[in-house]
């Protein structure tokens, strides 16, 4: 894994910075590019202040949401999912009963709040414990990159 | 914080890194310098594949070991207590009921486990809650220095 620099970055990750400041302003714990199940992977997953986990999904045009075809996947593995998009996306293509976020690479702002759909608690711990080794694997193979986990998480 | 660098850490630090590597190597994610309650800091929390939460004290001298006033409030916040110290460490200092984990800045085994003592659902919930917020926001602290982080965690 490598640190974020914005000229290596893909237009989604851009995104996913900016909504990752935002949240992160809000007490959130962020991380990206994360496997809640095998096949899945979301954007962006937030741990928030009283244990709330959110998916975002960052997408950068019309392009990149149409060939989406796992988004539904993702609401069983989330409190609430979010689309994050910049001013340029026309959010009329995004479906109801979903959250919006404006995002650029600095920053971002919740416009709509997504509906809650609460997780059960046995699938709260297991997401939260699967949160927990992956932030902490990246980190380790951040901080001590000779251990040899680098293709971790 | 900072990227691990053996000529700028301190003796326990040294020791930590060679346990979160064997720790990793057998499945756990691994944070150090751990705030499990106000005024706790632990050197290294593991959590394990079942969930299993073990905390690792690294000690480097003997001094370094008989200065420790606090670390029987460590063993409420672990299902497991081990003590890391080096081949030179004087053992027969260690209290019984603990693990004993030889250590150097490379590796380390685990010479004698600790004792189960688990901890209360809850407890377990939020400590784990804990590690995950911690484990991401120092995580992005270093991906993203720019996000105004560095404080946190």
């Amino acid at each position: 894994m490598e640190l974020l620099s914005e000229t290596k970055m893909m237009p989604g990750q851009v995104l996913a910075r900016g909504v990752c400041r935002h949240l992160a302003s809000h007490g959130f714990a962020v991380i990206e590019e994360f496997v809640p199940d095998r096949g899945l992977r979301v954007d962006v997953m937030a741990l928030g202040p009283k244990g709330e986990l959110w998916v975002v999904e960052c997408k950068s045009s019309r392009a990149d949401f149409t060939s989406d075809a796992k988004w539904q996947g993702y609401l069983d593995w989330c409190d609430r999912y979010f689309w994050a998009v910049d001013a340029a996306f026309p959010t009329e293509l995004l479906p109801d009963g979903t959250g919006l976020i404006l995002a650029d690479g600095y920053d971002a702002e919740i416009l709509r709040m997504a509906p809650e759909d609460k997780l059960a608690a046995p699938r709260r711990a297991k997401l939260t414990r699967k949160f927990a080794a992956h932030a902490a694997r990246r980190l380790q193979a951040l901080r001590d990159p000779e251990a040899g986990l680098s293709g971790w998480g």
